[in-house]
């Protein structure tokens, strides 16, 4: 095989309760690249249609994760990769994540499989790494593995991959303004109260728990963020409102995606789902914001090759 | 029926990583019971027996669980206690717990079950404040509940039952020195770095998801506390050494069992849980300190009647 077409998931990271360890893995929303092995013995990219990104792989999170790939391997083997980004960088869904993660997972594909799909998050984190300036894993691990992924640890990195109810389903807005992950990120406070904390990890057990259990009431319940989505929630406009509308409309629970500014809700149900899209929608609707609003449900495939032509 | 005799067993509250959320209920370590229906219209305690504790209900955890469950049913029914006390108070291992469900476990079967067992940890809740001046449910809900038990939150309270997998086995040993539950929170911060508390909950999210897919090498790797065991290991002789002991001997992981000062191992297997107490005798076999060392499966089923005749 010369040649590898993929569709790369975007991804929502810390799903409220889970800030830095928990993600998940949305279906149809996502980019499409193409794959090639050149004579070149270097990693470039030819080509990036929909967003102004950058070409020189060493500036590109794909580049740089294909070439951290590469170097642990030891491989002189060149690579020329297509992006077709579909994900806007900036968004809150992995879009950085979803580049990381294609880039890694069709490499490794044309190379015959020298390591698993766990194997490959340290190589996308770097990527990650180039995009926000921290090596973080969660929009990374769901994007390669599907589902629910939970990082337990970062050192050493040890990631899980969570079972994942199959009528949970997810609704994002996506007001277009602009947060820097690096600016999500400098608004966290370095401590935090006790108690808090406490709330936040019987939360992720809870998560978790409902996740095995297919309880979905005990699944909303969880999410609930009570360190971080009180700073960040003060960058995203309309926030407490999409949030109540969302409930109002049958939501589990909902947070903020990654970073931010996308607002995400879960939902039992893909009908649920559309309702909640429609209550987010009239909330953003007289706001001046322009936004997307999405419907997904969570892949249990992360990336994956895909049989279309033209990507 | 009027007398109820019951087993009521001890407890391991936090578990390493689920600091005042996660419990587990221990097999065969534990306290007896009788409790009657009397005329007094009182809750009396006629007998204690094994340690000496007050006999005023009122300055009992079993008498104020009690009247707290009777208060909340508006019932006038007379009850009177015996209690064999074989769990050493302030051992760390839910001697308060033990008395105060069994309390209210066996009123609630007398009168019939009004309350279902989620529905009684409220009231065994009282019966622990008196005794550590805290309300809090990592010992009383698995105590009720058997298994694991999470607390995923305590406003409002809110506790799940976990699954727990059949080849865990638990090794604690017990110096018998004091560590009040009081001052084992007053070492306590009020804050924690937002980086530990990351780390906290990737690890009640790891040792959740051990649990329900029974991988004992994820539970293990889960079984760490960055926040309160450096804090209160201080208050224990050789804790580190039997850490160290019980890694050696097989344990999966290891902490301080509730608020110490007795230490716990979890392993797979009676056999490696046995060889786990022999490591942590040796520890302790030249320390001046007198130890008891325990090793007991993890029971599915919290307080229960029991046949013996004379408990």
């Amino acid at each position: 095989m010369k040649e590898l077409r993929i569709f790369c998931p975007a991804t929502i990271a810390n799903v409220a309760c889970g800030f830095d360890v928990l993600g998940l893995c949305l279906d149809h929303i996502g980019d499409e690249m193409v794959v090639r092995k050149t004579g070149s013995g270097q990693v470039t990219i030819s080509r990036i249609e929909g967003q102004d990104l950058p070409l020189e792989a060493a500036n590109n999170v794909a580049g740089v994760s294909a070439m951290a790939l590469l170097k642990a391997l030891g491989s002189k083997q060149g690579f020329d990769m297509e992006i077709h980004k579909k994900i806007k960088p900036g968004s809150g869904i992995g879009s950085s994540a979803a580049s990381a993660a294609g880039a890694v997972f069709a490499i490794n594909r044309l190379l015959g499989e020298p390591f698993t799909l766990n194997e490959l998050i340290p190589f996308a984190m770097e990527g990650e790494k180039l995009a926000s300036g921290a090596l973080h894993a969660d929009n990374v691990a769901p994007a390669l593995l599907g589902g629910f992924s939970l990082v337990r640890s970062y050192d050493p990195l040890d990631v899980i991959r969570l079972h994942t109810p199959g009528q949970l389903y997810a609704t994002i807005i996506h007001p277009q303004i602009e947060v820097k992950t690096a600016d999500a990120r400098s608004v966290l406070k370095h401590s935090v109260p006790l108690k808090k904390a406490i709330a936040q990890w019987g939360n992720v057990g809870g998560l978790v728990s409902g996740l095995y259990t297919e309880d979905y009431d005990l699944i909303g319940r969880s999410l609930h963020d009570g360190i971080v989505e009180p700073l960040r929630s003060l960058l995203i406009p309309r926030f407490d409102q999409v949030k109540q509308a969302s409930a109002e409309a049958g939501a589990l629970g909902s947070g903020i995606s990654g970073s931010g500014p996308s607002i995400f809700a879960l939902s039992k149900g893909e009908h649920t789902a559309k309702k909640v899209a429609e209550a987010m929608t009239q909330v953003y609707a007289d706001s001046g914001v322009a936004f997307d609003v999405h419907v997904s449900g969570i892949s249990h495939e992360g990336v994956r090759p895909t049989m279309s032509g033209t990507p």
